[in-house]
């Protein structure tokens, strides 16, 4: 397969994706990457995707490029063909792929320099997984081979290039609120489902005067942040009991 | 030709883009469209393109698409492919194309509509034309019919969704700076180049007390805002006086 030139993921960035764990074949919180596909879809008023066509295109995928214990599949949905400009056609039928690649974990923790692209808090596309990625590639680019803090316009933290980002003080949990510009994540709202989180909107300061502070995503889990701008952040019992709790997930 | 399914462009917006006019046709300021994709690439870190090479591409469309009194030519390079994730592999090969299509000149002005869709002021990718247009595809979706006003997270006047935007106050010129987040447009400089114009960063209420407000683009050369949100807008001879001066070119 490959797409036409009229595709307007490719010519304007018009879709959304979805990045799943596979672990020996096995599509990792599969339901709730489709429930987010298809809330993101009725976001963007676009047709919904069948779970049970999605599942297959990506067990064909895992398929094709031959199952390894740990893959990523990326699940893409676009807008589909045509339109002039930026108009979509009058019917939009949405183009669907999936591909599927080995994914490594890190073994080491992150560390965070805090970049000079910001996200967008005054968008709604922010909260979507959207193939608009390019701020996020952008900051990944300068920041390597550190990840980068995101923060938005208004100074306040928001997460990394590819993942959410929590903290801990004072025995609570903490992590932006989505309104600050922060992508919906799977695995963040997995945290959240594991005990109380104070969703916020706070500044960069917070995190170096806090306990310790990780990364959550589909594809790494939790990952403690060793460093942030070059300061080392101290680390606590909770991340490792949430990277526990998570990883048959994960 | 079509896209294999890892191009960056496809997969996270990794790109950038021109939309050139064509006259009976001849490619209009052909020169400023491949300087700023030139560039954009050198923003980007990615290979520059060869002019004749992109030349001969815009012709070719305009060819395969029948020539037309006024047409849209496309012309688009992505990041190429490959690479894991948000990382781009270690040697970049762009993909570029073009396409092409008649273009419709609007006979009416445009009526904006202010958008809730923000500008990124703090992304650089706010100022080149990339291929995560997203939030702007979504403006202009729902600002239709109307067009939208982008404002930034500031509350600063930016630009509609393909279009810069001036104003004209007491006999000056004004336009949003760059640093708002907004697009470096190819029709914004050819203004700048015929009359001094200040840049400066302002909030929406400065177009209502204007004395006329007009949008500038490749394809609609100077378009006259007969409202904002429902508000009509004076008009004032200058702004006849700018198209005029760039008719041969749009």
């Amino acid at each position: 397969m490959t797409m036409p030139l009229d595709d307007r993921g490719l010519l304007l960035g018009d879709g959304l994706f979805e990045t799943i764990l596979a672990k020996n074949a096995e599509l990792m919180l599969f339901d709730d990457h489709v429930a987010r596909l298809r809330a993101g879809c009725a976001a963007m008023n676009l047709p919904a995707p069948d779970k049970a066509a999605v599942r297959e295109l990506c067990e064909l995928a895992i398929a094709d490029a031959g199952a390894k214990p740990r893959m990523a599949v990326r699940l893409t949905l676009t807008a589909g063909s045509g339109g002039r400009g930026l108009d979509r056609p009058d019917t939009v039928e949405p183009h669907v792929f999936a591909t599927a690649a080995p994914a490594v974990r890190p073994e080491e923790p992150a560390t965070l320099v805090t970049s000079p692209v910001r996200r967008n808090e005054g968008s709604p596309t922010s909260w979507l997984k959207t193939l608009s990625y390019l701020d996020n590639v952008w900051a990944r680019r300068m920041a390597a081979p550190d990840d980068a803090l995101m923060l938005n316009n208004g100074g306040e933290i928001c997460c990394a290039t590819a993942a959410n980002i929590f903290w801990v003080k004072d025995g609570k949990l903490y992590t932006p609120s989505l309104d600050c510009g922060v992508l919906d994540g799977v695995m963040r709202r997995r945290v959240m489902a594991l005990q109380p989180v104070e969703e916020v909107r706070a500044p960069r300061a917070m995190l170096e005067q806090s306990d310790a502070v990780f990364l959550t995503s589909s594809l790494i889990g939790v990952r403690p942040v060793a460093s942030l701008d070059g300061t080392p952040l101290r680390s606590h019992s909770m991340v490792d009991r949430f990277a526990a709790a998570l990883a048959a997930v994960s």
